[in-house]
């Protein structure tokens, strides 16, 4: 038996997320369905981490169990002639046995893109998403330190997770300007279900003046989903790297 | 009666094209049924020129005439409520009786991008090629020089466009270096049927070693088709600019 450890990318636009659903199109059914015709079997692969309908991944990290030695150069070639072109493998090795991409992974990075050219460039909007209304890029950057630290997030992420305590600690939580826009950090020890893109929300609340930044201590106090911001859309969010 | 400019801005993926086409999705169409319902009557729009399906537009022109005088800034908002997200009208203006969008260009630019990461980054993939031979941007640069100028351009182009003669001129043809490829520019008083996707295959075929610049005279002089390269694919190209 040997432990296999992939790395994806994916335009997560026309998929239903990461995770196999019934009746509906996911990056890991793919993945499995190709990895089952080159190796001849039916192969599970555990990801690091569930990425929702539309969300994209720059370096999702996977791994699967086979029963022989596999040429990896070989399979990561005919799985990328196999996979559909909005999935690719970029890597594909051989690991210690300890290995587990879910529960080896030390911290996660995701990227939100905000477009904020107007009117927008509809070539961005892909992988961006618009907000309509001004954004103070100071103000943006002062809430992000009401998030930044070890946090109780249930106000700020929705059921459907299946972690038992929402305490998570968010090491960082950058603003960074490229060409069109912005892209915010989150670097993390862990995510709950929609907790970036929720997030992200109450930033937006905060930028369009529905939330002041002095209300976000009160809101992970109250641990209540029903306080928190919309979720922003998913088109602008990228599962960017897993750290082991 | 008044004459109307339209500038619009699509991407071209999930279209037949610009020129509206039986049982297809062409741009052309979509903007005339969201005019069409938003004055109340049927509307014509003319382009400036077709695209192909798959090729982007940055700047497309197009123009309509209409009985009533209407509120431009209104009725682009109304049209970018109406159209897909994938459609944009940037600009919408009166004009002058005597302007054609198509009669009345007298220069237009292309924009070919060609994307040249090993491996390619799946997120350029839908507005750029992605050769799989390296490309020296040396010998491309000293095999744009073979084509500008005024040439009859039969060989590197397609039946089905409607003029009668071949003779154009390419005013330029740069290589700009652009993030993560480049992107070849043409400058010109008139493009026939995929002649930017046949000139751009023949200096691909330049690249590859398949063809030799010094053997480019010949193929002007040839006035054949079946001499000339293979189009280069509808994804790299964009309309860029029509100059009036």
């Amino acid at each position: 038996m040997t432990l296999y450890k992939l790395i994806i990318a994916y335009d997560g636009t026309n998929y239903s997320g990461w995770q196999i659903q019934p009746h509906a199109q996911s990056i890991q059914r793919c993945i499995e369905r190709a990895l089952g015709t080159i190796l001849q079997t039916s192969v599970r692969v555990i990801g690091a981490g569930r990425t929702d309908s539309g969300v994209h991944a720059l370096a999702q990290c996977a791994h699967f169990i086979h029963p022989d030695a596999i040429c990896c150069e070989k399979v990561l070639l005919s799985l990328n002639g196999l996979l559909p072109k909005d999935i690719r493998v970029l890597q594909l090795e051989a690991v210690e046995d300890s290995f587990h991409a879910r529960y080896s992974a030390k911290r996660k990075i995701y990227h939100y893109h905000l477009h904020l050219e107007q009117p927008p460039d509809l070539f961005k909007r892909r992988f961006a998403y618009c907000p309509r209304f001004p954004i103070d890029i100071d103000l943006l950057e002062r809430a992000t330190h009401a998030f930044v630290g070890t946090h109780d997030f249930t106000t700020f992420s929705n059921r459907g997770g299946t972690h038992k305590s929402a305490v998570r600690t968010l090491h960082r939580l950058s603003v960074v300007e490229e060409p069109g826009g912005i892209r915010l950090e989150f670097e993390g020890n862990g995510f709950l279900y929609k907790m970036v893109r929720n997030i992200v929300g109450a930033l937006l609340d905060i930028c369009r003046g529905k939330l002041g930044v002095e209300e976000i201590p009160a809101l992970f106090a109250a641990k209540d989903r029903r306080k928190g911001a919309q979720a922003a859309p998913p088109e602008g969010l990228f599962l960017a790297e897993i750290i082991y």
